[in-house]
């Protein structure tokens, strides 16, 4: 699979690619990424990407052309590759997208700067708009990042036993359940004993608890959206009359 | 205001630290950053900052002790700083959030890899949790990167007037309006009439109405939580019942 980004700060990517599980998938051939400088396309004296918004107000609007130019072109080297957008206007980007999107044979990310994007660009040359948060940052260059390594934790073989086990939380659409390691007591608070028993059967039952108290009291919104079993509905109902009688 | 970021792979932070503004703002002394490896506080012999988890699994689980010693040393050079843990299980990370943690003088982050965190450090060493959506990452340095960019971008001077029209979204709670910039018509598609009428109020008008349509479309959750003004209002009803109407 290749990631293509379209920046202006094609150097920015640098650093994060060369580390860790990121950093081995490259080294291994298991996904390419290439940063494209929008100037690239740009034309003109200036090779200016960016002009002022019609109707007025502050800050630069990033020109259609050079985006046009830029997914023509990286088309024609990807022919099936997926266009997005990285806006705070997309949709929330889950990891249910980034599994989806791991099966496409390529990913063009345009990332914006400065006042956003023309708007023809979302209406024309754009497959899917994702957002990372309700935050607003610099640029679309740290979130396309965020979903390139998302995006390759579903491609096989990148990730290596020793990770694979993080991959399993949202799945379900709950959050972990707590952990712990050595030492057995650590400023005071001591390992649950159910998790010294030996016993797997009680070991499973306290982790799907801990995963349904800790969703319930964290993110109800997940909650209601999860997919639970009878078995999942029987322990929640159990720990709100806990909740209700204390 | 000083940024610390505690993780195994302080490289990871250089290349989006050095562009644009975040560069700027390390360069004219704005803000700090610094990286510190975690590793620089294991002790034994192999220096290991992780360890199996009690009571089975895959994976390995980030030991509490090389973590606090960490939190102990960076306090002792800024007392004040706010300790935040990145991970899954966490507050999702808003604009509300970045703005309140400008004003801290210093924050540490504690970066996860692996299986996560030894829930005692959750316990007693972090001030605040947060996640920076619903997806697995391989590690808690790109969420640091976002969390460092949306903060910045509210200390005073870090912004240019170029850009600074773009922190305006969010904090009204609603999605931007679209922009146009030159050319009037691409790839068939022509810059709205209001927006070259030269009528400054009816231009406002098209914007606002823009920013609810948008918002109600796209994101209606975040228009329940908007703070609206019984103009807003008014203009919401009478897009509902245009919608309703068509």
């Amino acid at each position: 699979m290749i990631f293509h980004v379209v920046t202006l700060f094609p150097e920015m990517l640098e650093s994060p690619l060369r580390e860790s599980i990121l950093g081995r998938a490259l080294k291994q051939g298991l996904i390419e990424v290439e940063s494209h400088n929008l100037r690239d396309w740009a034309e003109g004296k200036h090779l200016a990407c960016d002009d002022a918004p019609y109707g007025g107000g502050d800050g630069m609007v990033l020109k259609p052309e050079p985006l046009s130019r830029a997914v023509t072109a990286l088309k024609h080297r990807t022919p099936n590759a997926k266009v997005l957008l990285m806006s705070p206007q997309g949709v929330p980007f889950g990891q249910q997208h980034a599994q989806r999107l791991a099966t496409e044979e390529g990913i063009i990310f345009l990332c914006g700067r400065y006042a956003g994007f023309d708007e023809r660009v979302r209406a024309t040359l754009v497959d899917e708009e994702f957002s990372i948060g309700d935050f607003v940052l610099t640029g679309g260059e740290l979130p396309a990042l965020v979903m390139i390594d998302a995006i390759a934790r579903h491609i096989p073989g990148v990730l290596g036993s020793a990770d694979s086990v993080t991959s399993d939380s949202f799945t379900d659409g709950l959050l972990e359940y707590p952990q712990y390691t050595r030492p057995p007591v650590f400023n005071g608070v001591a390992v649950p004993d159910v998790l010294l028993s030996g016993d797997h059967g009680r070991i499973n039952t306290w982790r799907r608890e801990q995963q349904l108290l800790r969703t319930m009291l964290r993110r109800p919104d997940l909650l209601e959206k999860a997919d639970l079993s009878a078995d999942d509905r029987r322990m929640l109902e159990a720990l709100v009359s806990v909740a209700d009688r204390s």
